[in-house]
């Protein structure tokens, strides 16, 4: 029951955000009483809490298949076609109301921030240095970090209003621009061979 | 006497930020009483409304200046120059302090960025893109706002902490990756016989 709770909200949230999913819509969604959700779980962010931990090992999980793809510039490139597989379906509205109203649990998405996903960007940018895809004077520190604000500033509605910028839009132009900033020519001629597959249009 | 409150507000204000300056402060760099200050100011924030008002007249008289630069790309890079020329003293608590604490003044910079600053951007890369110095396929509305982002970005504590980064060096990684991830193969010859002296390092 717990785990099937868990993918009921899980779907909610995805699909309305997390304010405007009540305890009430999960049961009707489950077609169950109430009560039995509250067997299970005190409220609903110890359900989002769940759901987000979950979401974020099977992240994790996928980014350490990254690792076995040999170029940097297709490691990247896949990492931000992975994102937009997970999220093709999310209503930017979720990570927005987590930001705001939960911060628990936005915090495990931090810590997961922090933890994989810079250290993953990092490791990225040196080995693309290592093997001269990537220019050598590129200060790692600070684009690092420029690359993870990219991920946020495409959830931002306040900067990209969902209604005239389709989120995927956004975060595959940010990825090819970042990409295009910091590749050596053998970078470029490398890129120039996958372009075509690789962008999306929206 | 308005003009000398207004010149030591803005000297106090750029080196300590805005909530550490009192009234006093301001009285004693003038060597005045602070009775004769409120002759002619309500409070420190009807102060502030004329330094960063003189302070945007002084920046759109400046990026005026920037049409005259012929190309796109110098101009790209002598805009980013403005403004470490105009905030090389400038404490990133001003910023930070505007944004959080004087929402009234810190109006006055949003309606300066949407009206001047992504026009700006925005003409420039229209510009560049019709003279051939960058791609054609680039989305010219995301783009601009990124650049516009990058701006703020650089100056938010929580994600380049001072003390740790200098903000020139980071506003100055920023400008030269958002132009290398724009430019094309005729945008990248200009701009490699310029780099040497455009890039400061920090």
């Amino acid at each position: 029951m717990k785990e099937r709770i868990v993918k009921s909200a899980l779907n909610l949230f995805w699909r309305y955000g997390i304010r405007s999913v009540t305890m009430d819509d999960i049961a009707k969604d489950l077609g169950i009483s109430k009560r039995t959700i509250y067997q299970h779980y005190s409220d609903k962010e110890a359900i989002l809490k769940v759901v987000i931990q979950e979401e974020l090992s099977t992240q994790q999980c996928e980014m350490a298949q990254l690792d076995e793809i040999g170029n940097p510039i297709d490691q990247m490139i896949e990492a931000t076609d992975q994102m937009r597989v997970a999220m093709a379906n999310m209503n930017p509205a979720l990570i927005y109301d987590l930001k705001k109203y939960y911060p628990e649990s936005w915090g495990l998405f931090q810590s997961h921030k922090d933890e994989f996903i810079i250290k993953g960007i990092r490791d990225n940018m040196h080995q693309g240095i290592a093997e001269g895809y990537y220019r050598a004077d590129l200060d790692v520190d600070v684009l690092s970090l420029l690359r993870i604000q990219e991920f946020e500033i495409a959830f931002d509605p306040t900067v990209f209003p969902p209604d005239k910028f389709h989120m995927m839009r956004v975060q595959m132009q940010f990825v090819h621009h970042f990409l295009r900033g910091i590749m050596t020519e053998k970078g470029f001629a490398y890129y120039n061979t996958l372009k075509d597959k690789s962008v999306i249009e929206f």
